[in-house]
């Protein structure tokens, strides 16, 4: 940190220590967690420099590469301590209500998870608008689906402005015909952060931009009449049933995220995000990029054990 | 047609000849044009029989192969008849207000165009998602660029019920770097059709959805502060002005249409969706179709002479 | 009926029977009942004519006053036949739906009918804003409260252009504490059809511009806690539950109406829309055109026996 | 103050002095202004000891009746102080825009404003829907009208479960056909804050719910064709044009407030909100609860000299 940052933030909030020196944070033994929210390219190696002495948080994007990410897993494991990721959106009411909906059994299989998250800037120095805005919806989907990670990525996109990327289309294939698309966009002129979620039984339309029914699930689905797919004529049967919008408490995301990582270090809960959903991002992540290079061809997600 | 329709045909609409057999219709000298508004899979075999007498309007998609397209194209020119594409949205008010903007000098250069286009049902027996409504948008960016075509493509997509799939993203990627993108798809809980328009000094929102305010304008831009797009930092300059929602005609497309096709017979007015533009259409469902089967790798556009 | 609307309607509706002569469809054995659609100021004599030989449906509002809606009562009870008055909201899915809602006993009492039905023109001829859209709330109202009448009106309004108002505001007051409430304006820049609808433990917001979800039921309410109004403090429990759109059949009213006019006819269904509730629309109307005479005092809502 | 209030105030702002004593407040030197923010009743007292030593800002409402407002302002005038209510949202870019539209020439003259501030709670304890909502409204009224007062106020409302009223409506007539009405409910399922503003040739609508378009100006007037109201039939001319959403500051109301406050307390400017505006508030607040408790009859407006 920029030391002339220091004395407004003293100023305002005096009972806080401030210091511009990690070293002094992590001598400090009434600290259990050293939070790293700087630029990604200085993840990798502050974590590493903290992990040795502390429980660490690390802002999203975890790391710039599958490599770095699997090294803090390793260094943690050595050390014995806990890397959580911040992946706020995981522990907003409106996440925790959609994965509680796709885990019921009435909501039958997820077919496909469509995310818009587009606005009017602003353009990141250091990462293109895939790094900086589809982590959030990675790590939703991470949550969402239990842990999957998908099997194939595609992804599109164009710079137009410098060599970073500033609109970009993400397609994931899972191993079933689960289909999530992400469409993240720095050029748009008005924010959407809308996902449309759909199940074989129910289908789901999340709205962040919503102040108050942020979620609406339709009891809406599609079935095939009889046993064939191969049949002429196909008979599709159509189920449009009520919506509703549930009641979702008024909670702060920050607040619930921080508590649940104080019951994970003092209490040994076990982490919502933790390394593992990191590393699933990076390496989805990591894929993409390497689609967006040729063109959109699907570049299969690896994660080396 | 199956003879049974006819009797309601005729009962409804005493004033109209009804008939089954195509051969009456194109020995009536008193018809000018035959309109072709049957499954795909015959419209090759119909129009080439009508192109012999009549000029042709016929529904899209034109075909289901650039081949019969460009067949098409060359019995027409033979015959010395028009063909005309029935891409009625180029005739809404709403899309001609739209290609107005941009065209106008103002607007900048088109940076991307993103077209959702979702709704519940209704499957179709003879052609996937993508042959179905893609054409709609692919249409209307025929209009909107006057003319150009797609470079190459990348489509990912699901069939989730049957052999035809349900749900596809199709990417457009142009020589420069104008990026179109279509999100298709029967599944969705609730009916969207809009687009987002995003030019470099305008930016442009039609929801068709809304009965009045189709066509929002936002006077708002991006550009590089300087000239060097690889400075570091790169300094963005944003420009946020009013949105203005232009008065749009309440005039009928189809109408329109109708007007127009009987004008360019009639007295001779270069068809504005004709041959041409299907074969547009056609040539990119066809790149799109290639790409998605095999899992979103670019395939290039190509229109034989 | 001026004779020359006669020629284009035999042309477009050849199987209909037309003619400017009201004897001719009184004499017709075939007909049972006649539809009075004309300026408001003739209903009475048109309809008096038409009752000594038919049933006889009466375009909204019924008639110009109480006096005349008596009138034709009296004559139908004498001639036997019936009287329908087209109130076509009431037979519209939403409406039918919010009756349902508030007639179940999870809905509380009633407390508030909040109506906005404004948009821009069209002035008419004859009638003042409050009697043109008023009637459609009034209508709406009878229905959901099974038939009661308001004790009391206080009306106020403008007419900015002409003798006719444009815009007014209507507060129906009933015996107990619930209390209706309608905007109507042909001066507005916007269409908005919206009620508020608030029971003591449910309520309920009816949009009949949104396309699909035209119902929305919340599950939310107020009550006292302890049984004390005059408490200080005034201790208030909310409760705040889900909102469920319900679906609703896409049935037409019109077609729903006509269905049951002729179960009215044919087989001696009890009318949903009688004379009755003509006779309560109408007597409010007098009232409310009385209480906005006299710059919004309260005017009592009479039917004489 | 409740002295217990006083410790985490303290603590969370340790710059501010903080006290329960007023009069500390009032020999205070480097203190000017004394802002009262307490509940209604205890305005007049603590704003006449004030008054004495400071300039004073008050919460709105500013007093509970006429005679309380007069007696304020002729202390201040005697003690040479100024006198400041706060009608906060007067000093939003949305309502500053609002009176800009509405005094520029091609506006034409006001006809209406229609506002509806509801939602679900919170229960007053001291004071009824009238008193705590709709001066947000008279307040912008006063603002946008440059001061004109009512003439005459109808009011309507029902206490449902209290002797305060929880829902109500207020017509404001003017000596001109000018007609403002404000919808004031505790017991709304959903917050709306809308005002539709209509002008003779142009028209607005102010939605404070919308997080960027606040103000959406619509080109649509009405017109008289031919000067003669009486003429039959009556020729309205529609003009419909487009609507445009004005880019408005971001600028955070309270801190223009504070700003505009100090320019007026340090060096001499006129207050936007000074006296007479809290005064031609509270006498539009005082005939509209005469009119409320007689049933919604016409009550004049009156300020003593």
């Amino acid at each position: 940190m920029r030391a002339e940052r220091l004395a407004p933030i003293r100023r305002r909030y005096p009972a806080v220590k401030a210091t511009a020196q990690l070293d002094e944070v992590l001598r400090d033994p009434q600290v259990d967690l050293v939070a790293i929210a700087t630029p990604v390219d200085s993840h990798r190696a502050l974590a590493m420099r903290a992990i040795a002495a502390k429980h660490v948080l690390v802002e999203k994007p975890l790391t710039r590469s599958i490599g770095d990410a699997l090294a803090l897993r390793d260094a943690a494991r050595r050390a014995g301590v806990t890397i959580f990721v911040d992946h706020t959106f995981v522990f907003t009411p409106a996440v925790r209500k959609m994965a509680e909906v796709v885990a019921a059994p009435d909501f039958g299989r997820p077919l496909y998870y469509d995310s818009v998250r587009v606005n009017l800037g602003l353009f990141q120095q250091d990462v293109s608008v895939v790094w900086d805005l589809a982590p959030h919806d990675l790590a939703i989907l991470h949550h969402v689906t239990s842990g999957r990670v998908p099997a194939r990525v595609s992804c599109t996109g164009v710079a137009h402005f410098s060599a970073l990327e500033d609109i970009a289309y993400l397609t994931m294939l899972y191993d079933d015909d689960f289909v999530p698309h992400v469409h993240v966009n720095w050029l748009a002129p008005v924010k959407v952060r809308q996902v449309l979620l759909g199940g074989a039984r129910k289908m789901l339309v999340y709205n962040d931009n919503d102040p108050v029914e942020k979620i609406r699930i339709y009891d809406k689905g599609v079935s095939l009449q009889g046993d064939d797919p191969a049949a002429t004529p196909l008979l599709m049967e159509y189920r449009i049933g009520d919506m509703t919008a549930p009641v979702l408490p008024t909670t702060e995301a920050l607040k619930l995220e921080v508590e649940h990582i104080a019951a994970c270090v003092l209490d040994g809960a076990t982490p919502l995000c933790g390394i593992e959903a990191g590393i699933g991002v990076i390496a989805t992540l990591e894929a993409a990029q390497r689609s967006l290079e040729r063109g959109g061809t699907a570049i299969e997600v690896v994660i080396p054990a």
